[in-house]
């Protein structure tokens, strides 16, 4: 019941960042079909940060289930998560709009790493008061492990801008599509919890 | 329980965009009831899509009453689902504020369609996780009979777009009507769950 | 636990609607204090309608207390309550962008005796299905009394926005106060219930 | 129960105020890092904003939680702090776009004082109906001071904007960290409740 608000507030920054984001695709003047064709990369770069912070909605409600009581750390590190995620609306924008040039890719990679890190010391605070349970701790040590493998993935994305966007692009994807695939182990340990 | 937060970030994904929607009737210059006119068909647009996201919170509503416990398919199907209403928005604007022109028409009409689809996902992945109860498989049986009839309906408006545009309006004019008449049969499974 | 979603997804829409019309409150340039003084209207239309939404949750709030169950009648009144609440924005923008002109007053008005028709639907539909409560009774007479006085109300402010837009402008006024003040008998039967 | 939707009804808007602000950190034209330095004022003020709307959530959120029964009075002094809130995105807008400019800050400085003394009203309604507990008087009452504390800060903030708003930016600064240590305090007093 205590951690009931702390969901509440979080699920209503992420669905306001996830509809804020949609208002970058503008409106076009004209009904020719050509006037769809600038909006494709602004498409793209929604399509990508709808499944990021999809993602951490995802990821957000299975380690709050796992939480017996809310602490003044969880409450800070939820609010350093939810700044950082509140600027993937900025850098979407910023990509898309500017058709995937380096730069903006560089700054969209910057951010995403830095939500990821967010998410780890979120992660670390609620371990620290965790329900007594291995296939829990097990669960615990696989989403580590992923977190891992996606900050050392943006990393590479991140110096790959100046190489190639595409390659920068596809590596996002990759640590989404990572995530997508539903975690059994997870689930099933969340869901024994009671 | 574990099913309140897909509840609580949906109803906040479709409060949200139900509201956007309003601004895009723009405030207007000046107070002479002319400035008004151009108005009226972003207005129209507004009202059919407000109809729409409301009809699919209603849905979302009885659907996951009959949830015993969220799985990552539904997770998942319900992130599609709200992808695809996000999108809503920007085909309401562009159809108003081009005078309901067959190309936006059109746009619309693949939009509501793809959110259909995502639809019937969703409720397949709830189907395989329903309580047994007879009542409730009617009910079921019956919004998928409601669904297909509003993809083909879909399907009809957006062929007929470059034929009149008002049919393709009529005819998605129908379908909300069909849904906002209340289903006994749904609406009683449910409650009789609790 | 029926009830939980219908008010979340109003609570939803009505916090976005408040926050929509600050928006309206638009950042100028430059810090001289004379750039804030074409504000002065918009911020007093705001102020306004910010107390109408801030009513309206209060009332939605003691009505759905007293609910014992959720039915499609009370669904489809609710969204209707909400359509016409989601129009108090541009209404409020528009009257304050134009410095309380007669027109503008007049939609206004128009706009709040529609979201007081609706309210008052709402509540019939609620009447329906109340508990057997003679103070509850009293109550929503109480609230139907307050109802018909705003009623007429908003069709006099209607009526003297081509006389005095500042008459009109008391009236809507008077109509906030007048809810405003703590309504003994409803809080009483609503906390009497459990 | 009672108290669950001024709960909801806060975290909308506190969620919605959040995500607003960040929309004045508009995407610049361009990809060269130089776009990026304009936006190095904007991004300050955000950044405190966010830090002042989490800090009081958290502190809503404790408040609350020692809540017993909702009264007309808390509803009403909730109103009235949410008002004030709704108006940092503008002062953050108007502080941020024009460079921390005396006038700018000086209103940013008085729309945070009057957010405090809105929570100083709001926290005495609540004082009014506490339950019995010695320890949650203590924390009210460590509460009450660092509240005092703030207002007097702010105060000497805004005289302070025509002599240096570097020496009123980091006195913002001062109070956002001293409420941002978490007070053992209430944190010990509220979990003890239940």
């Amino acid at each position: 019941m205590n951690k009931t608000r702390l969901e509440a507030f979080s699920d209503g920054v992420l669905a306001i960042i996830i509809t804020i984001m949609v208002l970058e695709i503008k409106v076009p003047h004209g009904t020719e079909w050509s006037v769809l064709i600038p909006l494709i990369p602004v498409s793209l770069s929604y399509v990508l940060s709808f499944l990021f912070i999809g993602i951490y909605w995802g990821n957000h409600h299975h380690l709050m289930h796992s939480v017996k009581k809310v602490t003044s750390g969880m409450i800070l590190a939820n609010l350093n998560l939810l700044f950082w995620l509140s600027l993937v609306p900025f850098g979407t924008g910023w990509m898309g709009e500017n058709n995937f040039e380096a730069n903006a890719v560089l700054v969209y990679g910057v951010i995403l790493l830095l939500c990821g890190l967010a998410f780890t010391i979120f992660q670390k605070q609620i371990e620290k008061n965790l329900h007594e349970s291995v296939e829990l701790k097990n669960a615990f040590s696989s989403l580590t492990k992923k977190g891992i493998v996606s900050l050392i993935t943006y990393s590479t994305a991140i110096v790959m801008a100046y190489v190639s966007t595409i390659i920068s692009g596809l590596l996002f994807l990759a640590v989404a599509i990572m995530w997508l695939i539903p975690d059994q182990k997870i689930e099933k340990a969340v869901n024994d919890l009671k």
